[in-house]
């Protein structure tokens, strides 16, 4: 079990504390921090000894970062950011108001003040804002014992020293090498031997996502970033990307809840936060759902006639909601990992619509029984044709429209599943009625 | 634009095709693989040169490397099983039936043998059964000379060789010391001055999902595996773990769309495949939602005589279920990255209690005069307290049943956003008739 913190904090024993967190990892005080309320974490955040205090501040979401600053005096705020990695610190000050940020980025030194600067010129969300401005690149004549040296003299500012970009005299990246590629070869090699020519890279306005997912793909430790002409820029390392990819799917899983992502940790936000997040969409979707009330008062009179046919008004749009969130969400995410592209669509609809009939077609013969035995023949029938109307329109709605999303520039996961089950409730209802009205010969 | 494999396949070039492979990464040749039919694939893997083959091979996913084993010849699919690492290697032997796996293990050398064997000894997703059980280990006594000596002696086969465990004399883990420190340090250091004391490590039986969550935490690039007296079994690289936590979120999306997970890529699977990974949950679904046609039924006098009452049930359902769905979500995902936990219940039931009462009432509000002016003030009273009280009960259930899943040990991925939703239906349209009832005196 580990120590909790909070109780700590709040017996108030500041002895008791110190020794606490000494004993506990960086990151395990981090996790504790983010879950305390914002003057508790200042309280255990100023025991914390220099070098630990830095270790735990870099485990802490931009969110907390910043609002942990507020509450340190200006000394020990300079402190702390001057020590953080450029592309970390271009992320928090991100997060600040543009004033309080220009403020503190003018009370770093020279040298991190342009790197974060350079990185801040990026739009957000572009690799550019993530990379690291400090990398040690390597020449292709060098022999694996100059560029060894070469990676004592500098590698110890650089984010990492595994991937080595090998670069021209016009700084035009040409090569990557691996150290341990370096360590592993005969002494007298030349870098050019051993370095992976054609190297993956991405450029500075490409969107992170992109090039965390091609890191993922390729097993890669760290990627390098060029410009428009390929000259380097910086890199970006494999604990950046997974960060990425982690960041990019909870917003996917937001959205495919049909909330607005909170963009921090979950106790991050307060209640009203997380009411602000959802209200949004569920307007949206309330005002579509107007459509189900005018849909069924353009029906009043065959609900009227046979009322029995509102019994079936949940279960029928509900099964509608849930073909059409299943197909949904499973495009969504094969866009996401990139296994499905928009050039797919005819594929994809083809596969989702014979999906959609042999579901449907399933659910429509295990329900007519029973329904006409407790209601009768003509509502079994109108209740069996409406699933299987249903459940292909939902499938093939759920299918196409997270790709035509994507194809005009929208998060597929916006066609988020509470979406589609609102457009198929008002669909689904016009054609139960329809069916009902011609089985019903109203 | 990338060059398209299919239309050259279909083509029947062979000459082309191979020029075009030859000029393609091993990323996007099994990129564009994993989209061909299986028999164009099995053509186009052919004309690989045997290198290429290997690379291109292990960027497949199991499923489609196991089909594509199916359509070549014995000696090749044993020539590149041999050259595979012994994680990726018992990750595919998994993906096939017993009879066949254990032939293939029979055919490799008695070294690669007895590492697979010793993978598969694991049980499925733990952390033992993805290790590599190549490293390079180090002990606390070496200078920085002996231990890159080791490394250029034993790196070669190793899965990685940036992180090197240490590990006294009877092989238990003490720490582990960065290849970047070594290269770094000055010359006649020894490794316990530089090693990480007390390193994070995971035990083989422990789930991969939280060995992977801890790297992507601790930004590690690998995490030494022991037995339970600490004992050193292998390493788990940073690859394979955005690969477990990348299969982790595909499985959380499926089932948050309420499907069971594929477990292949989306083409990888036909469309029958499809409607089977979803006709379970639909049908569990369905039988859930004639609970909303007995609730009806019950209430149906109140229907008859109020048929208005009838217009408003898919939207008020339709929003009840919305509410839910982005709770449990958010609730989902928080506890998928450690965010929240079960000893949290009150508090996340107290802010999405708040949440859902203050969403519901900003709802009726607006509601109450549109509908009041369509309709009357009646049926605005009844619209209005319902989506107060359903929009309250659905965040509330939609919170806390995903913590009550994971407490007892089901994945709460499965507390789905359709499964929230059918369990609101039904709830919720009481809470209507109920309302409905006591305002119309019926």
């Amino acid at each position: 079990m580990t120590t909790q913190l909070d109780e700590l904090v709040r017996g108030d024993d500041l002895k008791a504390l110190k020794a606490a967190v000494e004993a506990m990892s960086s990151l395990d005080i981090a996790a504790q921090l983010e879950r305390l309320e914002p003057d508790q974490r200042a309280v255990v955040f100023r025991l914390l000894r220099k070098n630990r205090a830095l270790a735990v501040f870099e485990h802490l979401d931009p969110a907390h970062q910043e609002e942990l600053l507020s509450r340190l005096r200006a000394g020990r705020v300079r402190d702390l950011l001057e020590q953080m990695d450029p592309d970390d610190r271009a992320r928090l000050l991100d997060e600040m108001p543009a004033g309080i940020a220009s403020r503190l980025l003018a009370g770093l030194s020279e040298r991190e003040r342009q790197m974060t600067a350079e990185l801040l010129g990026y739009a957000e969300g572009t690799a550019g804002r993530i990379m690291s401005p400090e990398w040690v690149s390597l020449q292709p004549t060098m022999t694996i014992g100059d560029a060894l040296e070469r990676v004592r003299e500098v590698g110890a500012s650089a984010e990492t020293v595994y991937v080595l970009p090998v670069t021209d005299e016009s700084r035009r990246l040409i090569g990557t090498a691996e150290l341990r590629d370096l360590v592993l070869a005969r002494p007298g090699t030349t870098v050019d031997e051993l370095m992976r020519v054609d190297p993956y890279s991405v450029t500075a306005v490409e969107r992170q996502e992109a090039a965390a997912r091609l890191m993922a793909e390729a097993d890669l430790l760290a990627l390098p970033v060029v410009d428009s002409e390929r000259r380097l820029l910086g890199v970006i390392t494999v604990d950046d990307a997974m960060e990425i990819l982690e960041a990019e799917e909870t917003e996917d899983m937001a959205r495919a809840g049909g909330t607005e992502p909170l963009g921090r940790p979950y106790f991050g936000v307060s209640a009203l936060g997380l009411a602000r997040a959802r209200v949004v969409w569920l307007l949206i979707l309330i005002i579509a759902a107007t459509l189900t009330v005018n849909v069924l008062a353009y029906f009043e009179e065959t609900l009227d006639a046979v009322v029995t046919l509102a019994l079936f008004v949940p279960l029928l749009i509900g099964t509608g909601g849930n073909t059409g969130s299943q197909a949904a969400t499973m495009v969504v995410r094969a866009l996401a990992v990139g296994e499905v592209h928009f050039a797919d669509l005819p594929r994809v609809v083809r596969r989702e619509f014979v999906t959609g009939v042999v579901l449907g077609g399933m659910l429509a013969l295990l329900a007519f029984v029973p329904v006409a035995l407790i209601f009768d023949a003509q509502i079994a029938t109108i209740v069996s044709l409406t699933l299987v109307s249903i459940c292909t329109l939902a499938t093939f709605l759920g299918a196409m429209l997270p790709m035509l999303a994507k194809r005009v520039g929208i998060d597929p996961a916006v066609i988020s599943a509470p979406l589609i089950t609102t457009l198929v409730d008002a669909t689904g209802l016009v054609m139960y009625f329809l069916i009902a009205n011609a089985v019903l010969n109203l």
